[in-house]
């Protein structure tokens, strides 16, 4: 209750999914204080006229995005636009001396010439990419004490890289052969509507998309899993759109390092690699998650299996999407 | 309209999923006519009564089930019981001299050591075992003419195994690492309430189950893809829930048998084979399947993609369940 | 089998919604036989390309239209086109001597009056609109045998009158205080996306739209209702989508003509009305209908309720949008 | 974060949807700590083994419920047990000096009479009922400061009679001609997996259920709007299942109580009846509301219309169910 405490926060891009649910999840924060909200179009006096749950709950205007204005607000921001659009904003904010959590592809990528490669243009801001840390705690948690530009990772990259961290950082598995299959809600699509995502086509329906190596989340993947492994990792990654608003599973299959692998040592391994983590629960030996369980939090459930026929680890993830 | 054309057709569990929907399709079938009803439980003088979508389509009596009486009123049965309580029925359909087709897993697996390894007791019926043939036309069309008994393949092992069969008959993939990630919907859990199928716990979620190689349909999968690759094949087999009523949506990832396996190989390939498949479609390279083009049809799309990073074929299916 | 004796049909607007699914319909007819597919747009030498559940099973092009094209290839012509796009193509189509049902409100509603007060423009067809019959069988069957067009009526209006039918012609319930309140599924508006049938937006939610009389099928309901009930009646009429992509549960509340009414008069007096209605089934008393009972068919299921403690009746119907 | 201004709570009956949901909501209460957890079944030394969200999050223990044990450790208890269950943990817990928050029907109703005719059972404890204050803070919020046994008002009864509160307090509407018809999610159905809420049942299908005057909510609904009204109130009332899994949009069709009403006018009405009701959002004129709004909140929106051709007012309101 004590205001003096709380950290003031803006939002840039508040009216997007991912915006708006980060909207969602600061507003029950105790350490937070939002104030001030931008986007690019459905400005707003009145936030609760564009996005009806806030209605009696945050009255604040949807604005257009002015650096100076939003450095006088607030001591952090959070940026939430597609990627491309979020490098002037981030530029312009940490100028002006703001701690900046983009949550786009801006930044995800350390190497300029894997960004240019996938997503089809040069980067524009290499130098502000190299002070860019990437936001999985799990991995970089004592570089992100400080930091003051974040790279929040991608629904899929989290979902995918959080079971193998482990694995890979105790060689439980090789890292030569790795397929991840990831479902996916609809909502990580984004709120613009498309053929793809209109109802009619996506509810009762299942089907992949970019498959075999094309989806721009493989190169990230990659990134994350190669840092912890020690050497590069190539994955085959399918993402499928499921018909669900949010979540993510994401289920990877690995080669074990040795024979007579246990999944019990699966799990010790990964309950003492997130032992500081409180986002992520180890599941228990046998129990199958769901992402009902996570749905609406910011929590990630991890769990391991062992196929004895063939020779296989089977790990898993879910996490939610905006 | 020519009534002496049509063959008479009883189904025996009419009132499951399995038997409801082939009722269904049956009745727009114009070689067919259905005589005769049989369920253990749900016994009505009106099919409609409990099947409401037959009011004023079908009004036959649903009755226990008597071979005798069947064996009058039909030339043909479709057995659609759970998995042991089928081969009794079975067996008197087939003294009598009935054509059978049963959708039950009681004659799918031809090893009845296999059979009693994964279903838990001894084949109640290892002769008539003997005699049934496997009713995938794909892969056994010369043999199924004529047969008086046919096991019909489940959904899981059809969805996975069509996708494979022209590649490694043609061996243009390594049958020695496959792994198999299957979505479905609920419908094939059957009508059984249970809480992994309450609509509050299916919605808006997705989970898998019997993880690692200890689904019954692996070893099935198994038996076919033998079959055609000529030595014994073992698979990573994971079923999903998604929350949709019908459909299957089933990717396997194989290694390509030789370097520079172009995607054209492999849509030519599986043309060729499918042929004389009416219900089989092969995609067009770059086509992403759906499940909802096969939805309440009896046919399958196929679809293939190989990912040139990782040096892996990715083989599709997708088909409908009850 | 016998071609000669097959109606040879053109589909105008094949690839929207209706025309699709009206082709998914017709392709099952036994006495029919598709013989051209024109549309605006998505045309294509395959339609499997643009439709892809039509692979192997209908392979013929979708061509602009050409109403002398379409006259050398069918006698028969649907035309499944958005309101005010159609009526050149119906009048084009009837010059040339065809029988045109027509699936758009544009000869739906008889006064041109009316049609310029919901449409917001002047009728364009006067004429044409006078030879119209309101393609309701269970009203006009009389009138539609031999009808060169046919309007073919809407989705809320068929579900929102039927129930009303029998209870209007015969003096159950007064035409002067009617409430419709009606469910319909996602498909019914159409192929084109939107903000509001976006997946995330229409999962997981139900919402009302043109609220208290705004909605434009509110006068086709009006009209046909008025008909039967020989004087002009008003209805307080309310659309509501939910989260199921087809199907149409209306739900009609009315008084009592009499005290004392009994439901089993309400049932005995639809089955009469609705006896030589093959598509109409009147439910049982206490039976509760579903939108699944009908799904994919032509069907309707209509039901009666009396509300003793308030004193009304309460008319149902079900039937399937696009 | 200072304990020592935390509320101690128990909730009994945790593990079905209505517990387990108030548990999600509490423990992101700042003001609220959770110290005991009981049920009838799914006993555990984790909560997080049968309620997997809670992983990470909450470890407490689910116990056998025992009255002294409960009253040691908390001094307000909720109470989410089926009705007929409640009455005696209830008086246990009275007697031993709590304030209890019972969620069942037990005390909802205020007369015995009217709850034996509904439950088909003599109230087991009325004069504990007459001590108790039905908790609708919008009516009756005074009585509920100090109030030491509170009935939670029905998910139903919520969003049906909150929109007519301000309408009826005002004679703004007659009292005598009301329908009600409410959609709700399936997690209103409870935990129970039933044919009725099997997901292939209950997805892509609508169905209402104890139509016309039978549903158990209906006296609850009446007796709130004849408080209001000051005299009695009955209401034809359809509770419909839709394919989601949480939330209620209720619809109250009303006659205006005299000519020329405005929507203006029930708007301002009812901002003036919720000024003190931070739960409530009164929408703007013309706002079609969402259940998707309030999904996963305790917040309800209530948004007004008038049909003036059919001269009825069109009150909503959607809340959230467990």
């Amino acid at each position: 209750m004590s205001a003096p405490e709380r950290v003031r926060v803006a939002i840039v891009g508040a009216t997007g999914y991912t915006g708006a649910e980060l909207l969602r999840l600061l507003l029950g924060h105790p350490r937070v204080e939002i104030t001030a909200l931008c986007a690019r179009d459905k400005l707003t006096p009145r936030a609760s006229s564009v996005l009806p749950s806030l209605a009696g709950v945050c009255e604040l205007p949807i604005e257009p995005f002015d650096a100076d204005a939003v450095a006088r607000k607030a001591d952090v921001a959070f940026c939430a636009l597609p990627h491309g659009a979020s490098i002037e904003c981030v530029r312009a904010l940490r100028e002006r001396g703001l701690t900046v959590l983009d949550l786009s592809a801006d930044f995800r990528l350390r190497d300029p010439a894997v960004y240019a490669q996938w997503y089809g243009a040069a980067h524009a801001a290499p130098s502000l990419l190299e002070s860019a840390v990437y936001g999985l705690p799990e991995l970089y948690r004592d570089t992100l004490r400080g930091a003051k530009l974040v790279a929040v990772p991608g629904c899929y990259p989290t979902a995918s890289s959080l079971p193998m961290l482990p694995l890979l950082a105790r060689g439980l598995v090789r890292s030569d052969d790795l397929v991840v299959h990831a479902l996916s809600g609809v909502s990580g699509a984004g709120r613009t509507p498309a053929a793809s995502t209109h109802f009619p086509e996506s509810s009762e329906g299942v089907r992949s998309y970019k498959v075999a190596g094309t989806h721009r989340h493989t190169p990230e993947i990659e990134q994350t899993l190669s840092s912890v492994a020690g050497s590069p990792v190539t994955v085959t990654f399918t993402p499928t759109l499921t018909p669900m608003t949010r979540g993510i599973l994401s289920t990877v299959y690995a080669r074990p390092a040795r024979d007579g692998l246990q999944v019990e040592a699966l799990i010790e391994a990964a309950r003492a690699y997130f032992a500081g983590s409180p986002s992520v629960a180890v599941l228990d030996a046998g129990t199958l998650p769901d992402t009902l369980w996570v749905r609406g939090s910011n929590r990630a459930h991890v769990a391991y299996f062992i196929d004895r026929r063939a020779h296989r680890v089977v790990a898993r993830a879910r996490s939610t999407t905006s």
